[in-house]
């Protein structure tokens, strides 16, 4: 029995209508799962492409450990989904936004920074969807876990606390990243995340905004985790 | 005698309009050529704000290596004056765009990308600013320093030229990157590049979009060179 599958809506609106390909037409698709699929179109409906499944073949992701952003919101909401799309593109696990005490951007449209998920996703060839959730108030989320094996850093801007360079920390593995709003963490959340386990890092000698520190840490995992592959 | 100084127009625009600073308020600028000077204004007039200069301190740049980024613009500007922005932060010492044989784009308005390194460089709390030139036509570029003694990689997505991590190419030290317009370098392109001693590498597992690939460069560069100084 031959294997069939349908797009999802939005998907089948491009597919139909944009790429305007019609019956009969070969294509490629992700299932979010690590699985890619080569595939015929049935019916190149707008409302839903139906599609025959020539053949699947799984596409692991391509880094080894396990990378959790946990970021707070920028104030402008176009830097926090251009960090998106990018970290999606570098390789990432998990992205948590954070609800911080100096946090001035609350909420996320979700829905809006799935799709950018998920066309980064595709974009980059991978295969496997990130896990995006928040906002997670900041104390929440320290209580998550907290016997995981995970390296947990923070970027922390302040001198007050004792902190090493990012690459003295993480040397490959699992990572777990905090990176705060604009306005930098609070003392006691520096404080709650030091007795979780979080080690207060720099990201280089720069001073860097809240989205190019994340993505530094993004691509420092990367950076590293590469160099140990070496 | 008391040195003195005069803002640009733009910045005393700025000090006096915009921040509404008054005569006698004290301000911290930079001259961008690793110079930080603490004044006190004389004259707020929004043409030319005059300064007494009341101390001077040398900031040098926050990282040994010089840090070369030669890169073809994307077809949307928004994404290569995001770059611009994000590798000032980082911090990069020139910036040079590339005209290749399949950029999309072969001008940027570079005025407009002059005001987003002076942004990003104070925003990032730096005194020395990056220099910004092109578009220069790839063959020029490779006519420029032949026997310099920088590590020289150039980011190359196809797999028919066998690359290596940048990792295990750059270990510190100066560094010229290259990196090419959303269709790739151009297979002549490649073979003058690698003749004038330029190594082909990836940036990770991923297939990163150029400014994404570019950034990962620049945040590489740094982590690479704060691991040497452990």
């Amino acid at each position: 029995m031959k294997e069939s599958g349908i797009l999802p809506e939005d998907e089948s609106v491009h597919c139909s209508r944009v790429l305007r390909l019609k019956s009969g037409a070969e294509i490629d698709t992700v299932d979010g799962d690590g699985n890619a699929y080569h595939c015929c179109i049935l019916d190149s409906n707008p409302k839903g492409v139906s599609l025959e499944i020539l053949s699947v073949t799984s596409e692991p992701k391509c880094w080894k450990g396990s990378l959790t952003l946990a970021v707070a919101p920028t104030k402008n909401a176009d830097r926090m989904e251009w960090l998106v799309e990018k970290a999606v593109e570098m390789g990432v696990d998990e992205i948590v936004l954070l609800k911080c005490d100096h946090s001035e951007r609350k909420v996320m449209k979700l829905d809006r920074l799935h799709r950018i998920i998920v066309s980064a996703m595709k974009q980059s060839l991978k295969a496997t969807l990130p896990l995006l959730r928040g906002p997670v108030p900041f104390g929440e989320f320290m209580q998550e876990s907290p016997a995981s094996t995970a390296c947990k850093v923070m970027g922390y801007c302040s001198p007050t606390v004792e902190r090493r360079d990012f690459g003295q920390v993480f040397h490959g593995g699992d990572l777990t990243v905090l990176v705060g709003p604009e306005g930098d963490f609070s003392p006691s959340e520096v404080q709650s995340a030091m007795e979780a386990g979080f080690v207060p890092v720099t990201f280089g000698m720069s001073r860097l905004r809240t989205e190019t520190a994340a993505l530094y840490a993004v691509a420092a995992f990367h950076v590293i985790e590469n160099l140990n592959n070496d």
